[in-house]
């Protein structure tokens, strides 16, 4: 249906007075101006104001009190009695995510709580879209798994949002810049990544090639980790064999580049790979090219998922607590829910994973 | 904290007049027997009486016009601007779940929904849970496996104050006795299971044995296909050869009856099984006993799932459109909330799946 401009003008300006009490720029309990001063101000008739503010009435966001004025309504009597629970992550039904969403649910849904359950597909437009819509429903408290936790958030203000509006959040898996201080729940994973490179150049590896995700902060944290035991190997850091990647060119770019390490005969000794999906693509492309794993070539992977359980050569991998996370961030939001001063009281916690060794590494 | 008896009374009439009004037995805009009267009636206080309906009062589900008494209120108009949708399944994070969840997540949230997500475990006292819990919540519609769909429901009175409320609902995978005329999306089992059978019985084998649920209603129509291409083929029903198991022992029963099949050496030809969870499992019994699949024992699952692409022989199996399956539910939803006369108008989709050969079978 095509909006008449008039329609537009109000419904415009219904979005911007909800976005701003969304974004707890309007408080509840705070006046707004009057009919008569937003038409001057605006430009606007007042008819197109009464209708935007009427909307708004109708919908919870505002009430009328008779001959005095316009008030933000007080949404958090509402929220706090819902017992529904915001989960927001990048991903569904793949890879981790339903054990993860599984141990999420089983805490909350024993607690009496719902959960709402949004995906971000780690696009950063479609965070936003999910935490608008968060901020719209009722719910009490929310776990998030940032999307890109690497690159410059533009979404904060929805997460300051949350604390002006009080409702508790808590990271998993990363947090973005700016939020290092808020409450998460993360696997350690410059350990991770460095329990596997240092078992690496035990066996007697020299050319380790480090395949990470750029885009997020895991992938930042797991480099740190390649380039620590690479270090205290005593093994030059060779840029050239650290391959970086983002959400964008996954599927392609780790495989161009090993391809070509491989026709050109680098001479690659070990592959550790940001994770088990990875490792599990350079395996079945190592074996494509007639490479040997791990006879000619040790892999690595991250997160001991069934991409490493499945592989005709079990990945050697880095453990990830998956239903357990998913527990312990339900655990500590049901705390947070509980604490009125939990925006003074973050809750932490650090999980530090361990190396599973299976069959995709040999000696040199 | 233990509970005083007055609180207890108080407490107990509030849930008995907020579950009379759940279940659509107090209608919206009915007036309530006046305090004095429920007070005779139950022999409880008037305090008592005042305090349960004063509770139901602030939490939205009955409110009193002054003088003249209290009615119960009508929430439709708000969970019908909820944009949220109910999905409840029997498991989340298993098998066949995460995408057929995702399925229906990609239509809902392009639509602007959010899921409301829950799960039974497959345990009929856990859907009562979930569906009293719905009732509770905003929202617009409902998507719902049953659980233990051949066994007669104890909750169809949920099922019944949905319809009251004018909530819609559509079943995925089966639905119950009483309620066959019910929106719902499903696969024709029998013919899937049909096709299974009748592919073995081409290849030759003689003596097929077949694994099936009997708590729910896809293990008896598969049954019911095996059955048909036993019969079509000219081959003796065997009772013995048929194996009956439930959701509790879903993890022994198929095992111990197959493990002693081949000890007695019945000469067993082929097993037609459920899905390819047991498939794969039935592979790893007959793999440790020392019975080569294909070349001793033809084995067929259903659901072409990772079980049966993960197998180290591959497993001939009965496709399901998971994703597809979770979408159609979604949009035919989507259909029904627009339609006054929903309950008139069932929609019904049932999707034929086809036979995907692999390498578990071969000719005899």
């Amino acid at each position: 249906m095509q909006k008449s401009d008039n329609q537009t003008k109000y419904y415009k300006l219904m979005e911007y007075l909800k976005g701003e009490i969304l974004l707890g720029r309007i408080r509840p309990g705070e006046q707004i101006p009057s009919e008569n001063m937003l038409a001057e101000k605006l430009s606007l008739s007042r008819h197109t104001v009464r209708k935007a503010i009427s909307m708004l009435v109708n919908e919870g966001y505002l009430y009328t009190e008779h001959g005095r004025g316009t008030y933000c309504m007080d949404r958090s009597k509402k929220r706090n009695d819902s017992r529904n629970i915001g989960v927001i992550t990048t991903y569904i039904s793949e890879y981790i995510f339903p054990k993860v969403i599984q141990g999420i649910d089983s805490v909350l849904s024993g607690n009496g709580y719902s959960i709402m359950l949004k995906n971000t597909n780690n696009n950063t437009e479609k965070e936003a879209l999910c935490l608008e819509d968060v901020l719209q429903k009722n719910i009490e408290g929310l776990i998030i798994e940032p999307t890109k936790s690497a690159l410059f958030s533009n979404n904060l203000q929805y997460y300051e949002a949350l604390d002006k509006h009080q409702i508790p959040y808590i990271f998993i898996h990363g947090y973005y810049q700016k939020l290092e201080s808020k409450s998460h729940v993360l696997l350690d994973d410059a350990k991770g990544m460095y329990s596997a490179v240092e078992y690496l150049t035990g066996l007697g590896h020299k050319k380790i090639v480090g395949i990470f995700k750029a885009d997020d902060i895991q992938g930042l944290e797991r480099h740190k980790g390649y380039a620590r035991a690479i270090s205290e190997a005593g093994l030059p850091y060779n840029p050239d064999q650290v391959i970086w990647f983002h959400t964008e060119d996954r599927e392609v770019k780790p495989y161009n580049v090993i391809r070509q390490m491989i026709e050109n005969k680098s001479g690659v000794d070990a592959i550790a790979c940001y994770n088990d999906e990875i490792a599990f693509r350079v395996y079945e492309l190592l074996n494509s090219l007639g490479v040997k794993v791990p006879e000619d070539i040790s892999i690595t992977g991250f997160d001991d998922s069934y991409f490493s359980a499945n592989c005709p050569v079990r990945i050697t991998s880095v453990s990830h607590p998956k239903e357990k996370l998913g527990e312990a961030a339900a655990e500590l939001l049901l705390e947070m829910l509980k604490d009125n001063d939990y925006l003074d009281n973050p809750v932490q916690k650090i999980i530090v994973p361990e190396l599973i060794i299976k069959e995709s590494c040999i000696k040199r």
